[in-house]
């Protein structure tokens, strides 16, 4: 197994970097890698490139960038606006959309959200251990919280918003991405999703008055929050995202040692 | 909030029902709730009833049914069959396939599934809890483990099988459940998901020779088995399944108050 790391630096053949703490820790006492073994790395930008661990102090250990694995790849821009729950559910959320390809996570506070208060750190770390190990390229902006009056006084007039409306309001989810047009299907998108006790009348008002809002129904049973965001990406990313297009090969090997 | 119970009893204006030891510290102890508070029940046959606390002894709450809520309805026929992973993402399967509509909980042993031991138990009791909170009329049944082969051995001619096929060897998800003709989405279905190490290649051929296998693609990223199994069944439902009518409404008050 080849390790994946997120690194902030320049990728580009001949760096050297030097690890910090966390990723030396993983390496070295984790994994018990030492020098002359491989690591693949990515930083959002740069695609994914092999490295070499060159010297091992006991504070650091020091990489060589060889050579690109990955060129970098365009991903759907895809939003996931969500109203924080509770930790172990939020601590998914931040997995699973990640896993599902969201650029961006959004907290939303709605009316009835009960969590407001979001831990922005353990949302990012989320994302990145979920990046690594899913081979994305790319780890989700992790944006700090929105009152949802706010998240739609400024929302950008151009990015067409799936609203999980679980009061019957909506359409079927799949006729309405279907039925979408080409500008629509190749728009930057974005999934919203209340609190376990839905939007109040008034937001479900408020959120269908934006012109590219569509509100749409996840099915007869109720759906815990996170659950229905996992649902709307992975339908969303089905018929509209880049599940269309025939899956590539995988590196098998890593695929079969991808821990859990 | 009025609180939802499974219980295996015969459920029938008039009949009287005697609460076991949990479902009597739930409502009581936990809820505290006594003599005149209503409460739904439901047990997988008769539909939704509304009843009554009549009487509470130490041991035990007494309950009168009243009248039938909601009418038995059909279900999509659905089963998941799915490598058993570690206990966490094992609960969540069992919850988020029931908020999903699963008939039935198949686990499969693969030849690179690491955990072979399952706790039959804690699978229904999740699955239960699951059903108690999504308005379900019905629990899912928690099959037994079976080996890959002899899933296949005994599989029942007419139920499709949805691969999730992590090799890439697959036609894309919404492609492959969209070209399907009447008979097959009015067919009884089942998704097929493998270990964190995905199938063996022999196992590909092997469930490749069933004649109502789909093999397909969940797009580039590396999706964990749990996040697999979830994202399978959403986009089946969304596009074969139940999802396609137009959703009833909520009861607004009982999903406001869901708890978490």
């Amino acid at each position: 197994m080849t390790p994946r790391l997120y690194i902030d630096a320049v990728l580009d053949a001949g760096s050297a970097i030097a690890l910090g703490p966390e990723h030396t820790h993983y390496l070295r006492d984790v994994l018990r890698l030492g020098v002359g073994a491989p690591v693949h790395l990515f930083n959002g930008r740069d695609g994914e490139w092999r490295a070499t661990i060159t010297a091992a102090s006991k504070r650091s250990l020091a990489l060589q960038v060889e050579d690109r694995t990955r060129a970098p790849a365009d991903e759907p821009d895809l939003w996931l606006c969500f109203a924080p729950v509770k930790k172990a559910r939020l601590d998914f959320i931040a997995e699973k959309a990640t896993e599902l390809g969201v650029g961006r996570l959004q907290p939303v506070i709605t009316q009835r959200t009960i969590v407001e208060r979001v831990n922005l750190d353990r949302l990012r770390a989320n994302a990145v251990e979920a990046a690594e190990q899913t081979e994305r390229l790319t780890v989700p902006d992790v944006a700090p919280p929105l009152a949802l009056a706010q998240l739609l006084a400024t929302w950008p007039h151009e990015r067409h918003l799936l609203v999980a409306d679980e009061t019957g309001g909506g359409r079927p989810v799949a006729a309405m991405l279907a039925a979408l047009d080409a500008p629509a299907r190749a728009a930057p998108w974005a999934v919203l999703t209340g609190p376990e006790g839905g939007f109040a009348p008034a937001e479900l008002d408020m959120i269908g008055r934006l012109p590219m809002a569509h509100a749409v129904g996840l099915g007869p049973r109720i759906l815990r929050a996170d659950t229905a965001a996992l649902a709307a990406l992975a339908v969303w990313q089905a018929i509209v995202g880049d599940w269309q297009a025939v899956p590539r090969g995988r590196r098998s090997h890593e695929t079969a040692c991808m821990d859990t």
